[in-house]
């Protein structure tokens, strides 16, 4: 059973991924401990009063435990698990990544939209140049497929990267249709291929998501520009200008030099991915505040992802209805 | 005949506005004049180079002259008008609104993909609320047709303000089937009237927009977060949620308190409010930019609008072809 | 007795608030506790040593304690209570407004400076407006004269923005006999409502102040702003200058976009209840500093209200006797 | 007859000085001449439509001319001198410093006024310090009384760092007293002398203040700093504590490092003084901004001595009343 | 004769080269013109008082023109021709590179210097990489050579890359030596090739340097990273860790992602180059502006290059002495 | 022995310097200890398992203690001392200046370099200045010679001022005779000079470096530059433009207002010592972050000295082998 659909009074008995932990001294001397629990869906809390020494080296964060326990709604404390038992999770007992997050979609749907989209690209080269880095067979398609997007702030799961150049391809496809003179083959390769660089920026350890040397000394804007720039090059009559317009659209996808990019937007293709993928980081922060949100709060702390503190505030009833 | 459509060689025999003037000694003691005429889909330069004090009288910037003479696109120098005959219009010979600068659909258009955007609007309060401020009745209908957008950057003409409004609240609802959490209703009433307090905030005089005294003491933002909120404490019943959901879009959608607004935004639907917002500004100064542009050129100087300079150049033929 | 006139070897029997406490392990295994201690004047630090399990519930940061004990001023270690007993206060043994932080002056002496300050502006519309908004009778006055000035920094503590909006609208007075230009009651009057907006962005909880929903979504200075237009709208003949000169002054007081205010100061009535403002908000949180200052220190540490170090140091013999 | 009490139809046969000089080319191939000229209280336009070549030399700017004329305001334009003659003025004829800008008030009060506002500070040594330094017969005093207090922004004129070192230490003697817990005769003291390395930093024409080569290469603060630090170890037995107290308010009084004050304020008496010189500042920007708006005129251009455009418009007639 | 070596009253017959042109209207209706004339040494000015229309083509910025007249040096004015001549040069009376602004030194002596230090470069991989890109037989090197390093500000001519890549890497070499830890092949190496992205950025007109297409949309410093990581690829064995090394010298050395960096330096290499680099162009500004400065000035005006007005005024006899 | 030296498996039977102290709780319920103990050349950790009770008072930061056991590199932990004994260290058994970080080079040595920097100084009034100031026997010279350079970041130990001044004069003489235009012994005056207002800035305690009140409230370069300035004022004859050359580099040293400097550099010598004194800084950075290196590890974490994580990683095997 996922967290998500967790109800109050629930009987749990299932594996759960160790989010944190927190040992604090009690008032007899001993020791309690306090754990965050999840699954891809969700979190929760479970205290243990008793014993904490035997369970502590099983209680790390980033390792499973199989927990016991009835699942309560605490109107001030909000969900917890009145935990029974915690022991080592059997072999073969539950999926990683049904307790790593993710995305919401499962990737086979994803990868589908991902075609349907690349092939409605009617530019020859363009296409070459989609085919040979996302093909199915391509060398780089499966690590694009699995890569994180991010370290934090937002989609940083395994199948990250893909989710999120997909939603934002998706966009600039139909802002192309909505605003005048764009280039449309231009902006949904720009956006399927402006993230590329993450491929070498980012290890792929899916419980610890990190930069790696070639990230840290490079950067994911000069990788990204080097592999497709490389790329083009070898496909045979690939104009220069169509070139040209691609690789700026990656150079400059930061917006800024103060955020990364070495050359600021310059075309109507640059400024719609750039803006579209900046708009999917932050509502891909709000999807990240969220399931971090314990029930019936309203408001997240200060979040530097979208450098406010965000509000989950109810809207209407007419609103909730309508989402419901 | 528009600009945009004239021909290397062809005769023009009608009125345009003069954009720009200046006059420059010549050689032999006397003065010759470079005028800069257009209409609302480009522009084009004439030199006078004798009689120019006869003339000089006629040819200021903000009026309408008659012309005749022949259009030549020069390799060096661009689109050139060799001018025979330059005299006062004639009462009646011509509308004001085919040589200012406007949107490139007619405001009839506009108000109907407007009527059917609203349409879509479930929500019974955010319904009211528009049809009170924008429906064909309202008091505040008429301005807000016919308002310009900003004095400078973008959409600075007649039915600005309709066509960005419009433009910004589709990408929206187009947005708002692409990521999810959002809540349609109030993102599109938000997208409609977030920049509600132009009408307050510039004149209305369509060749010199400039700002009110209001605009520059009270900002356009507390200008339109007043209308609203006082519109909507006059709605009964209107949910405090909603409201403050609304109102919160309307003050946040600068995006950050150094470009003006008071609260930086906290929820989704002011996120992408702010962020389609501000794609529709930049693709609007590529308009601007791309009408000014002489033919042949591909870069124009540094614009502030954009914050760098603005490319033109081809894409490929393939691009060109589809653009056709 | 106050803290402030507490002196070393004289013996405590009274209640004070727990602001701060801190339990740590001993080198035996068991713990001890430091306790934070204060009323309205000042602080002092009291260490348990032994039966710290026992006294756990009782001291909390916001509770009151009665405590018994030895005031003792340490040469290294600044003022401590050798504590001998620690217990629940009996009801009615103490007054919650001593012990919190508070204005130096009482609240009546305030409101009498501030009726004589509202007698000496001369516009009868502006006086009317003053009526309508802090006039002993109206709605607002009550809340007006109980509410905190900030959340932090500088008067964070009940009737503080009476206290701040009355020493900036002093201030402003005397200002505007020193420079020429000013019109007084514009100023006087900004200067009484430029933080009105606090009425509904904080809450009144005396011991934890907080923004409220609406402070965060639509922010202080617009609902300032909006509360004090829509009150003038009521109020019939008001003329619109004057209505748009006040209006300046509250929405332009942070005095520039990156601090909040949607204008910047365009006036002189602006500029000035601005820079009061600023004064009294630095000047306001010295103030907090030294009262939070140990004993025998001269430096704070880095202060965000101040954006420094605070010096305390001693200026002269001669200074010090004049201060005494 | 001083500019700022001309009436309309006014005949006029005096000396003013040349703020300003355009030649543009007329029509018929000739030349006319705008002339921007003044007084130290206001400023008027004329027009010259012949004989533009043989007053070229006389109309420079910098220089005083003798001209005759009739004084007019025009709806639009302003106000105007319809010029009859004009030629080199008779020797003796004028006083310069009638024509150059000048603080309202005489030298002569305002050094009454310092004399005063010395005699109030108490403590022996800032007083010696003060003699030291501002006493009739130092060797810093005429300078100091005729000194400038800025090349541009506000009192960039003869008597300027007298007028704006007065009001400074006036508003900071009045803030003295309605802020608690500040020494009041360092921050007199600090207010009176926070200027004093503009002697060094600025030259002494009263026609073109510049600054000097020490002004560039070591800065108006640290030349202030030294100069009164070698004052003060000149003073015997000046306590030590005082002294760095005056010194800290010269050196932090322009508020941050990115404003050249090479620390920031860290005591009461530093800010006050900083905040005081800051308001100075502007509200002088707005004087000298209102000697030169041209009648009728409401706001001003973007000006950086405010960091705003600014606003002269009418607040009501009651205001207009009061102000008259 | 070079400008540089003209002494007062030293009669010229010559071409020099015109780098400014003004015409203004003299009071008699006619016009004079005012030109600079200048060649890589240096630049004077001449005033033509009759027949400016005759001269008026052959006067224009980037002309050379033969002159003849006497060289003045006017205590106010500075350095004039009093010219009695001006045509058109004949055919192979003069060579270009004389004419324009550029180096010191000739480029066979800084090509000498470049070999010398190569040779000091041990690591074989790197060896081979400065071979394979600036050999003498190499396809860039040709245009390394003659390659400007600047559009403005400093070195903006031909042979300007190889004097500012050589200088830096001199004083990085030397650098190496004094302080501990630093990798001297990798850091020369770097600083030899940190700018070899401009061969692509720049277009190759002496006369009218300018940034190409590819310069804009793609960056000097991808282009530059593309282009070694590239050739490195090439050269079998080069250790991954040693090419990540220079890569990240040339990626990091702008020093910050807001001058343009994609990465910001985390090397003792990477930060040596960044800031010798950055000397470099400070001091290569001061070089510029010299050649510029009026004969008797010593204050430029505010030069965005270095952020401030530059000072070269006298420092002593002494310093005077021993800089002759 | 020196923790450099240490190699795996090694007897320790010495006296270290306890850094850093942390006890925590074990799961048995008492507590063990982390120590992180080093010396002058590097730092290693101990554990205390049991006991920790009694060495409590002994293990405190800033002390040292005498310590047997084994080093161990453990390849996941680094550098371990596996304890066996710890005790108060016998009297004598050890030189304090061992056991604090310090320069890698002996004072004596950084003396002589000194001096023989200084015989390079050919200007006699330049010579007379740096002989009054730092001469053998001048007041001055021992604090000097003792001084930290900085509380954190680089050369935060005893003699760190003097090691820091002179490699940055040592390299500025180097770079004087790469670049054009540098009056050297201006440049390596001021070198020398420019934080010599650290002497007052900082306290001398070699265990707590910290500023002084004069530090704080006055700043180090204002007090450099009146000791400098001061003393040159006594020097007979010292030509007024040399000083200023000087003091100038003194007060512009930190580059730009925002980091402290009242002026911004003006002159090549203001520039070039600001360069190499930041280059020197960053440098120093480096050295102190790799000393804190854990064996095996190549990123530091992000460090605000130098703005960015910083990377010790391998180049190459050549480079290793030329390093060794």
């Amino acid at each position: 059973m996922l967290v998500r659909d967790l109800t109050d009074g629930q009987e749990l008995d299932q594996v759960l991924l160790v989010r944190g932990v927190e040992v604090r001294a009690k008032r007899d001397g001993g020791h309690f401990m306090k754990l965050a629990l999840g699954d891809r869906t969700g979190q929760l809390t479970a205290m243990i009063w008793d014993g904490v020494e035997q369970v502590r080296d099983l209680c790390q964060a980033g390792r499973p435990v199989h927990v016991r326990g009835r699942y309560e709604v605490h109107p001030r404390w909000g969900a917890q698990l009145a935990l029974r038992a915690l022991r080592e999770p059997a072999q073969g007992s539950f999926a990683l990544e049904d307790l790593l997050d993710g995305p919401p979609r499962p990737a086979e749907t994803m990868e589908e939209d991902l075609r349907d989209l690349i092939a409605t690209v009617q530019d020859p080269h363009l296409r070459a140049l989609l085919d040979r880095v996302l093909g199915p067979h391509s060398k780089t398609w499966e690590r694009y497929r699995r890569a994180p997007a991010a370290k934090l702030y937002h989609q940083a799961y395994v199948h990250g990267l893909l989710e999120h150049s997909l939603t934002v391809a998706q966009g600039v496809a139909l802002m192309a249709g909505t605003f005048p003179g764009i280039d449309r083959d231009v902006a949904v390769t720009g956006a399927l291929l402006h993230d590329i660089g993450k491929l070498e920026a980012y290890t792929t350890d899916p419980v610890a998501i990190d930069l790696t040397d070639a990230g840290r000394l490079q950067g994911e804007i000069p990788l990204g520009y080097y592999r497709i720039r490389r790329t083009i090059e070898e496909l045979p009559g690939f104009p220069r200008d169509v070139a040209q317009a691609v690789l700026h659209v990656i150079l400059s996808h930061h917006g800024s030099l103060e955020h990364g990019s070495p050359v600021v937007p310059c075309t109507r293709e640059a400024w719609l991915v750039h803006m579209v993928d900046n708009l999917g980081g932050k509502l891909g922060s709000f999807d990240r505040l969220e399931k971090e949100l314990p029930p019936g709060a309203t408001w997240t702390g200060f979040d530097r992802g979208i450098g406010a503190n965000a509000y989950f505030g109810p809207i209407s009833d007419e609103s909730a209805r309508r989402a419901a």
